[in-house]
C-alpha cells in the first residue's frame, strides 16, 4: 500500500538520509536534526522533515532525531534490514569493479556470484568470485532466491541478457549499460551512465 | 544567463534525450517526435515539448524533429560541440574501468591522464595511460586547461583530494566515493554511489 501512495522522489532521498546517518554514527555522534542533515546534503530542513513525516514519527519537535533509532527505521522502510544477494553479470571492467566493491558492506546488499558468457572469462578469478557461465544463472537465482542483479554488459547486448534476467525472475536491476531497458511493470531498473552526469555538468561550463 | 533561468532537473534530462537521438541516428532514422522520444524514455511526450521549448523552437507542429538537427542543437546546449579532456583520480578498481571505458567516445569527453599517490600504482599501465603522481596534477591540468575530473579514490582521502582538485582549478567533478563533497558554489559535483540505486531499489522489493 505505502508503496504507491509515496513519491518515487521521495523514496529516491532515503537512501541519502541513510548514508549520512551512517558517517555521523561512524563519527560518533548520537543525535541530529533536519537542519544539521540539510546542511549536510543540501537540501532544506523543511524537506527533509516532510519527506521523514510521509513515514512516521522520528524525531521530537525540538530534540532532534536519535541517529540510531532514525537510521534503523529508514533500514525497515528501505527492507534494508535484510542483506539482498546480488549477482553481476558481465564479468569486464566494470563488473570487476562490482565484485571486488567495498562500499556495499553494512548497506544491505552483497555479491553472490560473478557470470559471463565469455568462454574466456568463465573459470577466471574475480576478487573472491570464479565467473560463472551465464547459463548457471537461472537455476542459481531461482534457488537462492535472488531478485536483484547489476547488469554490466555491452549496450548492445543488455536487451538481451535483461529479458534473459527477467525470466529468471530478477526483479530489480542496476543498469550500467548506456540504454533504456525495456522491462515489465513488476520490474525495476536504474541506470548508472558516468556520460549523463557528465553532460549534465558541462552544461554549467564555459 | 541562460544557466540561471532553466531549471537543473531540465538540464538533467537533456542527456537522456541527447542519448536517445544518438540511439535513433545509428539506427538510421531520419526524424522523431515527442512522443516516440517520450515512449523511449518513459517520460511525457508534454514534458519532452516542455523541456526542449525552454532552449528554443526545435521542431515544426505536426512533422517532429529532425534528429540530426535536435541532436547537433542540444550538444550545442550542452556544450559538448566540443571534447572535455578529463583527468581520472585514483587507479582503483572503478579507476582503471573509467580509463579504459568506451563509453565515453563521441559524447564530449575523453580521458587525459591518470593519477593516483600510491607509489604502486604510479607508472603502472592502466589501458593506454601511465599512471602518474598525483603531485603532477595541478600543472597538468593548468597548462592543458582541463577543468573536469573523474574522482574514484577512497571515501576517507575524498574530501582532501577534492580541495586539491578545486585548488588547481577544477571545475566539475564526477565523485564516485560514497560521501557528499563540500565545494565551493563556482564548482560542480554529480556523485554515483550504486548503493543509493540499489536501495532506491529495495524499497519496492518483497
Amino acid at each position: 500500500m505505502e508503496n504507491e501512495m509515496i513519491p518515487d522522489i521521495v523514496v529516491g532521498r532515503l537512501p541519502l538520509y541513510l548514508r549520512t546517518l551512517q558517517l555521523m554514527l561512524a563519527e560518533g555522534r548520537q543525535v541530529t536534526s533536519s537542519q544539521e542533515l540539510g546542511e549536510r546534503l543540501g537540501i532544506s530542513a523543511a524537506q527533509i522533515r516532510k519527506d521523514l513525516s510521509q513515514f512516521g514519527e522520528f524525531g521530537k519537535q525540538g530534540t532532534g532525531y536519535h541517529i540510531d533509532y532514525l537510521l534503523t527505521q529508514i533500514k525497515k522502510i528501505l527492507h534494508l534490514d535484510i542483506s539482498w544477494g546480488v549477482v553481476v553479470v558481465g564479468a569486464g571492467d566494470v563488473g570487476h569493479a562490482l565484485s571486488r566493491y567495498q562500499g556495499f558492506t553494512n548497506r544491505g546488499f552483497s555479491v553472490s556470484k560473478v557470470f559471463d558468457n565469455d568462454p574466456a572469462k568463465i573459470g577466471q578469478k574475480v576478487g573472491n568470485f570464479t565467473v560463472e557461465n551465464i547459463t548457471e544463472l537461472p537455476e542459481f537465482v531461482r534457488k537462492e532466491r535472488i531478485i536483484v542483479a547489476m547488469l554490466a554488459v555491452p549496450a548492445a547486448q543488455a536487451q538481451q541478457v535483461t529479458d534473459m534476467l527477467v525470466n529468471a525472475g530478477i526483479k530489480a536491476i542496476l543498469n550500467y549499460a548506456p540504454i533504456n531497458l525495456l522491462v515489465p511493470p513488476d520490474v525495476r531498473v536504474q541506470t548508472i551512465d558516468p556520460v549523463l552526469h557528465l553532460q549534465r555538468m558541462s552544461y554549467y561550463l564555459e
